[in-house]
């Protein structure tokens, strides 16, 4: 299917900008909002001349959008949704990409979410009007960032309605490498959430970068 | 290296047949344990009679090993842990496979566990002079338990220190096609176990069956 614009919010950290440079490429409409859309332009300037992609405020880019990645840190995605849910258009999917992780002094730890994962956070604070869907979570975001590397990974979808998910596995699978694999509702976010700790621990330990995973037997 | 014999408890429930089975025509000297030796003796006859086992009943099997295996549902974990407590060997090592999950109905529920995985349930009944690692969490039990079938995925170890998880390691890498990943302390349970639930969860959506998990860069 065709992908209508894409908002990207937080579209120049690493996820965000990994992401929205392979969406571009693969030729879907990409919008990066960002706290300062000037800087953000700047940093979109200094991308491959040959990705187009529009630079916008993040409430502005939530507004212009059928599909909103959600691209920040979890440490400031209350301020980001408190800004944006009141321009969300009704209908609109919004994708989360977030995993309740610090690593303040290079040690990873992890952020106790009363909801039970970081979607579940998110799905509490967005307007009833919007659907929620996971995607990003697993994929190492530096590898996201090397827009040449092959992803070569499943990425695990969930959502709190079939549209959303639909959505989100058009979006996965718009990237080159990447396998969406649907495994149902919102709340399996939660483990999807503790493979990425899984990944994270699987690098240190072992003295890697690009720990991901895929399903055998699919 | 040459593993000592092993004890498998719940050696007749699918996980532990399987897991018998293949480590014996790995060259292990496996110890089936059982609520009622008499019956597991007759279905471990039922077995490949190439494959030589001992059978024994539960308390007997944890005394005769240096490593022990758990390989019960989460429901009558506790009740196994009583016995055999007092009976294993101090600097024993006890495995753990267990998932909290049930499926009743034919439906999957996850088991809210206190302690925040069945790994560490247990490891607080299990004395202080036994270590514990975990390992065969996520491969799928009726895929073990088809002993020609290859295995070809990854296993996730993680233990309560660095001689825990070194034994499951090799336990793990005596099965063919199965590569054990070392992710940390005991904690790490929580998600593995995890994954077990977005395996079942993807094989239910997919219609599949052995849905399992590599890891990728590594």
């Amino acid at each position: 299917m065709t992908l209508g614009p894409i908002a990207i919010l937080g579209g120049t950290g690493q996820q965000g900008s990994g992401l929205a440079r392979r969406l571009a490429a693969a030729g879907v409409h990409v919008v990066v909002g960002s706290r300062d859309p000037v800087r953000a332009r700047a940093a979109v300037d200094a991308w491959d001349p040959t990705v187009q992609v529009d630079v916008a405020d993040n409430p502005s880019a939530a507004a212009s959008a059928d599909t909103v990645v959600l691209a920040v840190p979890f440490a400031t995605v209350d301020a980001l949704l408190a800004e944006i849910a009141p321009r969300l258009k009704a209908g609109a999917v919004v994708i989360d990409l977030i995993v309740p992780l610090s690593f303040a002094g290079g040690k990873m730890a992890t952020i106790d979410v009363a909801e039970g994962s970081a979607a579940e956070h998110i799905r509490a604070k967005l307007p009833p009007t919007v659907t929620l869907a996971c995607a990003f979570k697993t994929v190492p975001a530096h590898l996201l960032d090397r827009v040449d590397a092959p992803l070569d990974c499943d990425e695990f979808i969930c959502g709190d309605s079939d549209a959303a998910r639909a959505r989100a596995i058009d979006v996965a699978a718009a990237l080159a490498g990447l396998r969406p694999v649907d495994v149902g509702p919102l709340s399996r976010a939660r483990g999807i959430e503790q493979m990425t700790v899984l990944a994270v621990a699987i690098n240190r330990r072992h003295k890697i970068h690009d720990a991901r995973f895929r399903v055998v037997g699919l």
